[in-house]
């Protein structure tokens, strides 16, 4: 199989021209076949006060009502989608952005409401990957935006890692997947105080250990979780890094 | 050669729930292969005016500065197009959104400044169709933003009547292409204060009587004028009707 190397990262990263420039500069320089997912971050929230649209969070979710659904859609899937495609034509690689609507890559079921009504948020029901894997072999780059639909006419907000996950899991039946998550940390870390503490490779048992020992905890354990359920579910292998570190082969590598 | 029809249809239809319902029920009724051209319309200049960006117009035209540039590219390729395709998608059509970024489908070049600078605006310099070809193959429906980009990195904002002209002529080696405008009007008339007068079929030489004789006139000129340039680069007819008369057959036909 050929190697797909998939790469989330966060609205920070592609919001800021100087930070963007060089993550695509890092991206390209990826051998084999590549697709980027990306996250929307702080640009929606800031057009949405301008708007006038209160932004609300409950337990540090955001609630997306129809006006805020429309801020994210045109941000993720307009704005960030398109100026990124476009820097990627700039360097000489054929790209192009899309959400889950298109293709119908991703269609996605409405949160229910129990306690809380996220509102227009949408969980991955199902990915079809099939267009997108012909056009990937014809070395065009995909940029997928966080933004899915319910195959009912309706768009739904949904969360960019749970996007790469669910996108390179479907396409491990075709491709070797090796899916790096860019955060704010060169990696998962053995201790919280020291930044240099990368661990660098881990299996499932080391994992229950590290969690056991207390060593990994908090916003790591569904990092991990989530990353663990890819690798059982084909692919080869999951990474968790720091963008500036994207080629270098650092952080922390998670395998079966 | 297997049959294409494009579409092409303003914002002000695209922009409103019913109008839009009406217009993707009909177009999915055409036969064979299908591709449609969204324009932006006025949401652009509602959100910009929210945002506190002032519209500047010359000669009734918009000038695209860096901050306007942002806003429709939001609206055109996220808001309108995003939700277009989930429409589609909801209609059993397999279909997707793209600009003139994506696949390098359309480069332009930034209108050079002569009296006015235009800003952020691009016109069609190459149109790469290939991709879409095989897509539309494929059974998948294209829909297309008036966004292009200069191959540097920059979005330009472009006129989505040139935009279906010059995608139906590049398309027109591989298809039988048939370019459907609508506007407002149920064709070109022949009496302009008898809306029922519509000119059903017309070609060059009729046109140029016409045109002599002063019953086509006005902001007719330069839409003919392009029809007859994309007949010239072989597209086979061009239709100039109605949205709501979208499948009647209706409308002035251009022929060669």
């Amino acid at each position: 199989m050929d190697k797909l190397t998939i790469v989330k990262v966060g609205g920070k990263i592609v919001e800021d021209e100087a930070s963007l420039k060089q993550l695509l500069e890092d991206f390209v320089q990826i051998a084999g076949y590549k697709l980027l997912v990306h996250g929307g971050g702080r640009k929606a929230t800031d057009i949405s006060e301008k708007l006038g649209i209160e932004t609300k969070m409950v337990d540090g979710r955001r609630i997306t009502d129809e006006e805020t659904l429309k801020v994210v859609t045109m941000v993720y899937a307009g704005l960030v989608n398109k100026n990124i495609v476009a820097k990627l034509q700039a360097l000489d690689k054929n790209a192009f952005g899309l959400c889950g609507a298109d293709f119908n890559l991703i269609r996605s079921v409405k949160r229910p409401v129990k306690e809380i009504d996220y509102g227009f948020v949408g969980d991955v029901a199902e990915v079809q990957p099939d267009i997108l894997n012909s056009l990937i072999e014809q070395n065009i780059i995909p940029v997928v935006a966080p933004i899915t639909h319910d195959m009912k006419g309706t768009l739904l907000n949904t969360n960019a890692d749970t996007i790469a996950n669910e996108v390179a899991k479907a396409m491990a039946d075709h491709f070797e997947v090796h899916l790096i998550f860019c955060f704010e940390k060169l990696g998962v870390l053995s201790n919280p105080d020291d930044e240099t503490s990368v661990i660098e490779e881990i299996n499932r048992e080391d994992y229950l250990r590290y969690k056991e020992e207390g060593v990994i905890q908090g916003g790591m354990i569904p990092k991990l979780d989530n990353a663990f359920n890819a690798i059982d579910c084909g692919v080869s292998e999951v990474v968790i890094t720091r963008a500036d570190n994207l080629i270098s082969g650092g952080g922390t590598h998670i395998i079966r």
